[in-house]
């Protein structure tokens, strides 16, 4: 552990050296070594795609499960999307040293805020390598350093991405160390890292539950994350049911292990008797079990009986729970109550429930007639994203390259002193 | 211990309960209430000060110190300055509700944020019972649930002042569990109350280093806090000395004890020389301690060395620590070794420097040209405030009204499905 410690204080005090450096960069190197990045993916293509093939290779023999390996796997068209996303990094206006609300005061003097780069963040994730590039990417334009832990499985993989980073890096005129990333597998790695105080200014973990859990749980660092997407559609009675029934299918089986996935659903009393058996036969027909309360058995037959626990749950598997509910004070009260706070939906036409819903329900994308699927960076139009955020401190919501600023004010004066 | 837990976990609930009718009060039920909050402290002020008196005797009994017992006090004219406090966030805009960003995506679907309530508060804070009205003021207008937590040698003055806020939040329709003081005076209250995830959003502490940081290192809630102010002045040798004199003399000796007074100076060495004289000559008028580096013992006779943890030192008191400093990168590099990040100001009329400092000191309030005694709420213009920020995320410098919310991603759509 005193090694680790070691290596990690080591790690966390060049990644603070570096994170200076990168505070004041220009938009110009930063693009640079972006750009840089985007031309050695394509000419250094091979040197990757074999990398990873020893780290699949591994996976196999250790017997990894098969969607474990899919997520690890780099193709040539994973390469072309990731080059895809930092062409639109490099698109993306720089948001450092923006300056807001500069007001005059009684005083005289002048305040407002200015955006600023965060400092050192550090990243946990497991699987899949894509996100080194990805976090990499968006932690040099917002002009921060940036610690990358991957999973141990991805190991080969990620140390040849970060063999290029540096290079690009290096090619911009920029520290090397802006980038690190972690090429020891050692667990207590983690436990370590989150307690780096003094280094780190924000850990994002990218990953199962129990990860996530583990780490915000332990972690003296500030966390931004989020542990799970029990994510709602409710249909008020007041819905046009043919928006509501194509929401539902989007929600629920456009992918069904994501984290904006829909995982639970409310239909008003009012609608439920005929408009329940089309929303069972249609997600029958994409074969989604539908676990209901007792009135949701009532209407329908051959359903099996939700538990008091599925409401809680989010399966990221082809189940859904369905529950009747009495109106939109009924529906508001169980999403705050069971759900995750991630992103839940109202399917309505009547304008003042749907601004109830707006403003009462407490997660972190509240929508009106759309689905929750849309809840992501890209689809927010925040160029990319790092993390989905539950936190209701700092960055709430799909994180993007503002989430990795921070707000500091400024104050000019001309000689002015308080009187 | 299982009591306090039961009893913290029961006003944790009410509070939470609370926050979700607070999130949905409108303006004039948030105004109302503290309107009534004004004529009562007008009306009941005699009940005030005779708890308070009680307070005052069990202090003197006690022997606690001179300025503890000064800070306790509440005078009539302590009741006017809560009363025009009160007044000032009435006149405030309702931060709650305020949609903002919100774009039209490719896709259709319009994205923006609104600005929400946070949810519970918990306000951990000694001595001034005057923190009780503001925090509970700020609380109530921003739409958020508060449980306090003051000082035991505050607790009758803190009751008296709880019951007239039960009653204005009645008078008002608003529930009284919106504003919970704790009247036990048992001290691992505050150890269990920093625990308490599942009820409270997030904690502020105000009160001294040491109350401060064990919280801050103890607590599982987030913290907004500042633990303490070694805040600067660094006078660059593009300097008006004139408006440099000024500047130091408001900066350390308007108020000697407050978290914005400057603790340390730095002086360009090519002014040093003639400027540094006039600048002790000044401090010693005021009976403030020079502590100096080697540089500032050899221009300045009869003035005691500085130790690197003079540097580090927030004093709170009549002595000021003196470095001369190379050039802007020196102070620059200096200031974010050893400033606690609170507020530090450059005085300079090369505007290359000033920007530089502004840019890269890092710190939540960077100034230049104007003294380090304006970080605060009410000269930013923020109305009022619950406590200065030293975080990173979230709040960052005084934190007002806006500090105490957070903003969720809202989506409308027609019907829209991601494709």
């Amino acid at each position: 552990m005193t090694n680790i410690n070691q290596y990690l204080k080591k790690i966390g005090l060049e990644g603070k050296k570096a994170s200076r450096l990168m505070a004041k960069a220009s938009t110009q190197q930063k693009n640079d070594a972006l750009t840089h990045l985007i031309q050695l993916l394509n000419t250094k293509a091979k040197t990757i795609l074999k990398a990873n093939e020893k780290d699949i290779q591994v996976a196999k023999k250790n017997k990894l499960d098969r969607a474990s390996i899919d997520r690890l796997i780099i193709s040539t068209k994973t390469i072309d999307s990731m080059i895809k996303g930092i062409q639109g990094i490099v698109d993306l206006k720089d948001p450092i040293g923006e300056i807001m609300h500069l007001n005059t005061r009684p005083s005289g003097i002048q305040v407002g805020q200015m955006r600023v780069a965060l400092g050192v963040i550090g990243m946990i994730y497991e699987s899949r390598p894509n996100v080194t590039i990805d976090a990499a990417s968006l932690s040099i334009k917002s002009g921060n350093a940036i610690i990358l832990r991957g999973g141990s499985e991805a190991i080969h993989s990620n140390i040849a991405l970060s063999n290029i980073i540096h290079e690009a890096l290096k090619k911009a005129g920029l520290s090397v160390q802006a980038v690190q990333v972690i090429d020891s597998t050692d667990r207590s790695i983690v436990e370590a890292m989150i307690k780096l105080d003094n280094y780190i200014d924000v850990i994002i973990p990218r990953g199962g539950k129990s990860l996530t859990k583990m780490i915000s749980d332990e972690a003296t660092v500030p966390v931004i994350k989020h542990l799970d997407g029990n994510c709602h559609v409710f249909v008020d009675k007041n819905a046009d049911l043919d928006k509501a029934l194509k929401i539902i299918e989007n929600s629920k089986t456009q992918r069904l292990g994501t984290c904006n996935t829909t995982e639970s659903l409310l239909i008003s009393k009012d609608i439920a008797r005929d408009f329940l058996p089309k929303i069972v036969k249609m997600l029958h027909q994409h074969k989604v079990e539908v676990r209901g309360c007792k009135e949701t058995l009532k209407l329908v037959r051959g359903i099996k009986a939700a538990s008091e626990d599925d409401f809680y749950t989010e399966y990221l598997d082809a189940i859904i729970s369905c529950k009747i509910i009495d109106d939109v004070d009924d529906a508001i009260n169980h999403i705050n109550q069971y759900s995750s706070h991630h992103t839940d939906a109202i399917v309505t036409e009547n304008y003042g429930h749907a601004m109830r819903f707006l403003k009462e329900v407490d997660s972190s994308s509240v929508m009106v007639n759309a689905s929750t699927r849309f809840a992501d960076g890209f689809e927010y139009g925040l160029g990319a994203e790092i993390g989905i955020s539950t936190n209701k401190l700092h960055a709430r919501g799909p994180v993007g390259l503002e989430g990795l600023t921070s707000l500091k004010y400024i104050v000019l004066g001309n000689g002015h002193i308080r009187k």
